[in-house]
């Protein structure tokens, strides 16, 4: 896995959220892998999804890497920790002005907000111009709201797994995980537990049938026989939640999966010049169902902008654009073929 | 809504499980609608879902009533609150030998166990031939097991949203069900957000989208402004939680939810003579898969049955088969005209 050429905490001053709290003193986690350009034609950021970081090479090394579909020989790759996250930008275990951590005062932020902070940390680095803003699910999100927010600074979105919206039934699902958080008898329990309930958002039955079908638990036992007793899936998700309560602040899980629940550029016109839009749908995907992703494709193309859809055809659920980098890497790497020709002459 | 002609709490004795524990003391709540003839040859056992009642007709009215699917004034409609569960039968909330409700040392139960229970509490009441044994979800499953247990007793089995083994990600929301009821911090909250968590099983994104959409909550506050506001999807499900608390015991629900999970009948064959089968699958279901309902008409199918399959089209999801109640009788009815005619002569 390759390293940051360069990581910084960018403070960017006071934000006014869409609220209409004013967040003081926010400070914006950079990642960037390889050299931009002054012109900006190499330069790509890349948004991270829920429980992503700005570290992008450590989640998506298929995408980002040498000899990957963003070479940091050829392009210069930022990713940005997400307001309210908990790895490096401000989020509510930042300490408040008293001292103390935001905690659950922290104020609602939208995924506007998200790209109006990284906006401004990124012309503090003097980095203005964008070939490609992508990302998936969230970060998806985030692409299209770049789209919305600077549509000239922007060569081309590609949002995978993601749409212009948030549906019902996933503002619902969020909605379920938080309470989650909110009526367990500890932080760590309910963030557990938050974490399945999503995971099963992210996998399809497939999936799971065909890794652990009706297997009991690996590490013995009989539930049919027991009460305490598991099948093998239910092994799978409790070490999923223990893996990922020892990483996520709870307050942090709630605030970004609200962020998630606001999203909604419907009733917003695209401005041009515009980037052109790539949206990838995933097959089985049933959290961002992939009809809604190929609408966002045409809602753009019938705005005018060059936007184009493509499908992932996988079993893997929304997981597919992390799972399956390789599949996503091949159906991606001919839009970008104009880009990879300028980069290669540039 | 009609009221049952007989209603009654059946001892049956002690019971040997399948998990290996023996429970003394059975009891199996009987409701019966309209008269049973001594043949057998009008009556219908109709098995409950999760959450139901011997009483049938309170909460599938369009299939047990006057002019309905299965008319009391020809037919005998017989339903039995299952094993496990907290309506007249045995089950966590009974008490144990000591005297206190066994709670949570309340043993594993099968669906074979509910059916054992069932047909000897019918048996005491003379009933042993069966015209139709029909239900949906658990219910579907316990037709199921009717035809796998007692195939020359059941003229016909039809199961609605069912088939012949439960799917690993039906174990996995089970699971994240069961966890809610273990980690909240008070019953009737574990309760409420598994109850919540199930309801978005039932439903679908279409059905959400277009109840609720993007609306803030009918009740007032705005979600893009405080943490503590909601988005009608939101206050729906709180209602729902609500209700469904005061009307359930927690314990109950663990039980049933893993006799859902130890549902598995692919291993055994199919006795003969066997009953026809008639499968509805709900082309919205997502938490018991269409493509699943039908591989298993198709397995009856390949083992010399006469079973069919149909297809229930609709939004609703799961619960297609509880809300859409007049385009399922619909779908049933031309599969028990034999039956209608026979009745109209016997």
């Amino acid at each position: 896995m390759i390293a940051p050429s360069l990581e910084r905490d960018v403070p960017i001053g006071s934000l006014a959220l869409d609220c209409g709290v004013t967040l003081p003193d926010v400070v914006q986690r950079v990642s960037i892998y390889g050299e931009p350009r002054a012109d900006g034609s190499n330069m790509v950021l890349v948004n991270h999804a829920l429980t992503g970081s700005s570290r992008v090479a450590e989640w998506w090394g298929e995408i980002v890497g040498e000899g990957k579909l963003f070479d940091p020989r050829t392009f210069a790759v930022a990713g940005i920790n997400v307001l309210g996250s908990c790895y490096g930008s401000t989020g509510p275990a930042t300490p408040a002005p008293g001292g103390r951590p935001y905690g659950a005062t922290f104020p609602v932020v939208s995924v506007g907000d998200m790209v109006r902070a990284q906006r401004r940390a990124l012309e503090i680095l003097g980095l203005q111009r964008f070939a490609v803003v992508i990302g998936g699910s969230l970060g998806g999100m985030q692409a299209i709201e770049w789209a919305m927010q600077a549509p000239g600074a922007v060569g081309h979105v590609i949002a995978v797994g993601a749409y212009d919206h948030f549906s019902t039934m996933g503002i619902a699902l969020n909605a379920v995980a938080r309470e989650a958080i909110r009526v367990a008898r500890t932080p760590q329990q309910g963030v557990e537990l938050a974490r399945k309930i999503a995971m099963l958002t992210y996998k399809s039955e497939a999936l799971f049938a065909h890794r652990h079908g009706r297997k009991f638990d690996r590490k013995g036992g009989d539930p049919t026989k027991r009460t305490g007793d598991r099948f093998d899936i239910e092994g799978y998700l409790d070490h999923q939640g223990a893996l990922f309560s020892t990483r996520m602040v709870p307050e942090a899980y709630l605030t970004i999966t609200r962020a998630m629940d606001l999203f909604e550029t419907r009733d917003r016109k695209l401005g041009f010049p515009a980037p052109r839009f790539t949206f990838a749908g995933i097959s089985s995907d049933w959290l961002f169902l992939p009809e809604y992703v190929r609408a966002a494709a045409a809602r753009f193309a019938a705005e005018g902008a060059d936007s184009a859809y493509v499908e992932l055809r996988s079993d893997h659920g929304h997981d597919a654009f992390l799972a399956e980098p390789e599949h996503l890497r091949g159906l991606l790497a001919p839009r970008l073929r104009d880009l990879y020709e300028a980069a290669a002459t540039g």
